[in-house]
């Protein structure tokens, strides 16, 4: 493969977490399913926002939390999603270059607000996720800047897009001008709502060769093949593509491409804080790694050990320099 | 005194809290003295965040974190300050009103920035800070709603507004008029180094009887007294104020009048993860206890579990009902 000038390109929804801790009622009395993630519309964020107290706001999205850590591990990620032209999506953009992320993607002049999660968290520590997409969801094949696709090792994209029709033809013309370059083009499953909303098109996108690396977790997989059997789910995706990078909680990670499988266990963590973003940093190393020709278990490692360092802390961006934490961790980048 | 609508109007700068994490040699590069609070001008604000990472943006400001810890108590506060006509001043509203603090200051119309302070953590856990003004700079007497401030029980100020002459003069009238309906009156000295600017004009508006209730920690009360001696300074208030509430930190707090001191034990606090707020989330127990004839022990006992409860997690507000947390310390509100 001919040298690279990113390590990742990572497609998604540019939104901002907005979250806000309430009691177990307030979940009742909404009718949130705790846990979930639902879209919604203008209408109900501006309800729902009304009814919601104190707020913390920092810049997320699935793929820009995995473009931020590769950043974190002094990597060259890039990063392609639409803000709208707005104080969300200025402090969007400020974030990701603040923090050494390629991000050209215009910002949309219309009348969306730049997207918003608004994540319920409950005195159990769990998330209740209200994703209003605003101007992600204005993502188009007009976006994809094709010097940078063709100049990162992997196109990334994250199963959510695909919620979106130009968001996904987005997607698609990235594929492609990616294959055409000799790239590698991977897809996150995102989560298991998510495949059960689109799994024909996920597994066509595999089966076709379009997406070369998976990222997935034990429920997305087994929800893509419809199995309650895991050992099914990874002969299934063995056959179907090049290689699976699959996350199994506290049972660390593994990488099943046709030649090898190799399972590695989770990293130690003092204390478990916050689950979010473990899956979206456990890409960041993998790709990183990646992009470096380290060995399938060298990736499955720094993958865990970014999961690891980001689930010990509140929110789903590194706050310290991830490079400095796996170096002292005895990993050698 | 006859029934009040509002337990405590607290007055303050209107700032939301940008906050980085940032290595030890940022600080030595930017030439920051670790641990301090300086005023930056929209230049300065622009340069410094230009040079920060991800940020995490959440509605601060004294008086504000103590209107808010009001709110958490079940208590009825009120608050004065000024933000802009922009997303950050929005948010600010929806935040202060969504914990249920009445806030009814017209946003400024003009082309000055909401106020923020860019707060640098450093990896030991301190907080270097860096605030931009902005609209809080605007607040007028104008601002001062008469009715509020008379159905107020007391009307609180944090020394920060005494760096603008209008915001200064908004206290001197709410003061006024908060006297006039048999009100109380009370200033925090919010930091030893705005008590060494502000020196001789707090003390004069304590002498004069303006303030009936201080709030300082001891390295505010020292600088006010110019003393290194805790007691000679504890001996001056209570000859210069009708009362004086003290904190202490790991030593807990003091009710200082003329005819009793109290000290009560701070409360027991398993991991101090963020000593932000601990002044503001006293003076919300505090308060809370005075508006209610709590005793001074009392006051000071409520006012060390808030502070208790706000240094065990990140931010200076309260994350989950305070009311809830007191009774579950076993303390009956």
């Amino acid at each position: 493969m001919p040298n690279h000038t990113y390590d990742a390109l990572c497609i998604g929804n540019a939104i901002t977490d907005v979250f806000s801790h309430v009691e177990e009622d307030f979940l009742t009395d909404q009718n949130l399913v705790k846990g979930s993630m639902r879209l919604i519309d203008t209408d109900e964020a501006l309800r729902l926002y009304n009814l919601m107290g104190q707020t913390t706001r920092i810049s997320g999205g699935s793929a820009g939390n995995t473009a931020a850590g590769l950043a974190s591990l002094g990597g060259k990620p890039a990063f392609l999603g639409k803000v709208a032209n707005d104080e969300l999506g200025d402090n969007y953009g400020h974030d990701m270059r603040g923090i050494g992320v390629h991000f050209d993607t215009p910002a949309l002049r219309d009348d969306l607000a730049s997207g918003r999660s608004m994540i319920l968290i409950t005195p159990d520590g769990e998330r209740t996720m209200n994703t209003y997409l605003g101007s992600a969801t204005k993502l188009t094949p007009f976006d994809v800047n094709k010097e940078v696709v063709q100049g990162s090792y992997v196109t990334y994209m994250e199963g959510y897009l695909w919620d979106e029709e130009l968001a996904k033809n987005a997607f698609v013309e990235a594929a492609k001008l990616a294959h055409e370059a000799g790239r590698l083009v991977s897809l996150s499953l995102s989560d298991s709502f998510c495949v059960d909303r689109f799994r024909s098109e996920f597994l066509e996108l595999i089966r076709s060769g379009t997406v070369d690396l998976l990222f997935a977790n034990e429920h997305e997989l087994k929800a893509l093949y419809e199995t309650a059997e895991l050992e099914a789910a990874i002969a299934a995706v063995r056959e179907d593509c090049k290689l699976t990078a699959l996350t199994l909680g506290s049972e660390g990670a593994m990488a099943i491409s046709r030649e090898e499988t190799v399972h590695v266990p989770a990293s130690e963590v003092k204390t478990v804080v916050d689950l979010t973003g473990a899956g979206d940093l456990f890409a960041s190393g993998f790709l990183f790694g990646l992009s470096r020709d380290y060995s399938l278990s060298q990736c499955c490692e720094l993958g865990c050990l970014c999961a690891g360092n980001v689930i010990s802390h509140v929110g789903a961006r590194p706050e310290r320099p991830l490079a400095q934490f796996v170096e002292q961790e005895g990993f050698q980048l």
